[in-house]
């Protein structure tokens, strides 16, 4: 595919943000992509926006609109994209194909969710919305329980521990660390996670994304258009999305996400690469078990062999291929619909050299975002 | 712009479908689609989905892969988009771009709402949500309620009348007793309509379309793969989309949708036609007003005329522009995540001679979606 380039990027803090409402939020990263961009508001053709569940997380539908309303950006096109906790890789690549198709040549794509606002049992409720309702959330499924099976699944196969599966959150939030836009900025322990409290056996409270609210942006435009703004642009080269069934009891296999395989596949023939090619990556880690999963299904390590490599430090920073430096879905926090985007803007400052004390070397990135139990997945493939 | 071909048209009957569910609607309309254009499923790389509010109405989100995968889909990438009412007119809109991008060369887009399962007072909340929630809905405010006070304000303004409001009605009525999908086969008068129960004054209850189960798909595909399918393609020639101040309070004059008036400019000029090529249409007539709004903004008509052209029959069939020969939203029905692809699929129907006893003589047809009281508004142009 034509490349196009990412020539912004602009986060919030993520976090419980009790003082600014979902739309403050999105203005925000907005802005400070545009900055970052400098671009001006009147150079914006159209926006993406990423986003799950505003009409059950804050009673608010028809968010596109009140976005470039609030954000004073009329009477240009915006559009809302949905696929659960995939919905910012999905605005991402909906931005992508607005260029190549020759309407706009500079879109802002974000990504944002307002999480806190409505009590727990809502919220875990709204999140299983992302599954089959009928056979899955009506019965009383929780997505920590979805994924409780699939680990407890690939301990059985492949002997994965309980320790490696903790491995995985200790790793993310030592590099959390050192984000200043993360939700945790604690150092844990393989022995914190096993003494945390049960959520849905064998994952317990240390294992599981926390409910954040946040926003994240990006400036994307066309080749020719990026050099009248920048000389720093990081490149989309690839892009690929797959749907799976949606229903867990439906998989052929529960241990090998098939829509990340089918996703990746898309992703690295457009881009003309293959896993060895990438040397970081932002994985869609909600739950310990998925960033196992995620490294498996694009390619970095063999079907099965997640745990270990997570345990040899393959996936730390400095290692062969370091995963979430941002301190990903686990310890950046996980605003649903911001994440796909938040992903992105990660590996765009790691390829500029901006990531601070959390920098790796890198020339390739890519970015794994994952909605459901695996139902949707969106892949990027980013270069300098 | 150029051209996409729309290949093939589904719908099902619109109307309260207790026994039908959501998925089972969607992928209805797309067999429908699929067989009319003479594909296999295998052939569709890609779908698209409008749909409002799956969360709120029957507690899913995540529904273009739960479409995907209850259609027998998978892995195809599926995307829901969303802008209120116009979620539909937004897909079609990404499917003409991710076959321009070079992305995709088939590509179903359909639209489908599941509005009767919760009860009256739900929907009429979450139908809310597509206002400014926090300074409209919050406050008690009404879909009936915002119209109602567009309506009294262009009565004021331009003199339209109780009655003119009310023939739109009557006309819409009188075309849906040819379309055989549509909700409502029943004639009614203007004295019906105005004896009918007072909703929001000035609008009755024969002002307002109705809450309605349905699902519409395309099949859309490039110019060159057109060709291989079919001898009878339509092209999408034009399309346009374009936001606006959500919140009533705040926009300039409510009487001019400046939405419509935006995204009417970007598509006609896209097609490198003007609102006098124009021989047909589907506009968004929620509410009577609606209509009218559309008529002046769409500029068939001169602002503050639409009331009139409509009293003197321009807008009938056989008249100088023949204005939702369907129905409309008023008498086909409004499932609101499938009205913009109802439209489109009316329009198809149109232009190929296949209309039936509502049939017009077109070769220009355009479709007008508007999402919330004109927050956003999409207009596509297709020609034979």
């Amino acid at each position: 595919m034509k490349r196009v380039a990412v020539i912004g990027v602009g986060l919030t803090k993520f976090g419980e943000l009790w003082e600014t409402s979902f739309s403050q939020l999105f203005v925000e990263a907005g802005a400070m992509a545009i900055n970052d961009a400098g671009i001006d508001g009147k150079d914006v053709e159209a926006i993406y926006v990423g986003n799950m569940s505003g009409g059950r997380f804050v009673d608010q539908e028809h968010i596109s609109c009140l976005i470039a309303d609030h954000a004073g950006l009329t009477p240009i096109p915006a559009t809302r994209v949905e696929a659960a906790c995939a919905s910012g890789g999905l605005a991402i690549r909906q931005g992508v194909m607005s260029i190549l198709s020759g309407f706009h040549d500079i879109v802002v794509v974000g990504g944002v969710e307002k999480m806190t606002d409505v009590v727990t049992e809502k919220t875990t409720q709204t999140l299983a919305t992302a599954s089959d309702s009928e056979w899955e959330a009506f019965m009383g499924m929780t997505f920590p329980g979805l994924y409780a099976l699939i680990a407890r699944r690939h301990m059985h196969e492949y002997g994965t521990t309980r320790e490696q599966l903790a491995m995985v959150a200790v790793k993310n939030h030592e590099n959390a660390i050192h984000n200043p836009y993360a939700q945790f900025h604690s150092k844990i322990t393989v022995e914190d996670v096993l003494r945390s409290p049960l959520v849905a056996d064998p994952l317990r409270l240390l294992d599981c994304s926390p409910i954040t609210d946040g926003a994240a942006c990006v400036v994307l435009a066309s080749e020719e258009k990026a050099r009248e703004f920048v000389d720093n642009p990081v490149y989309i080269t690839g892009s690929g999305q797959a749907s799976s069934t949606i229903a867990l009891h439906d998989r052929k296999k529960i241990t090998v996400t098939d829509a990340t395989v089918n996703a990746a596949k898309e992703a690295y023939a457009r881009a003309k690469r293959e896993p060895r090619d990438i040397q970081v990556a932002e994985v869609h880690d909600a739950f310990t078990i998925g960033e196992i999963l995620a490294i498996e299904g694009l390619g970095f390590v063999e079907i099965g062999k997640g745990g270990k490599a997570t345990e040899e430090g393959e996936t730390a920073i400095g290692g062969r291929i370091p995963v979430n430096t941002s301190g990903g879905l686990k310890a950046k926090g996980h605003p649903v619909g911001a994440t796909g985007v938040a992903q992105v803007v990660e590996i765009v400052l790691q390829l500029r050299g901006e990531a601070g004390k959390r920098q790796v070397d890198a020339d390739v990135g890519l970015t794994h975002n994952v909605g459901g139990s695996g139902g949707t997945a969106v892949v990027h493939i980013l270069e300098k």
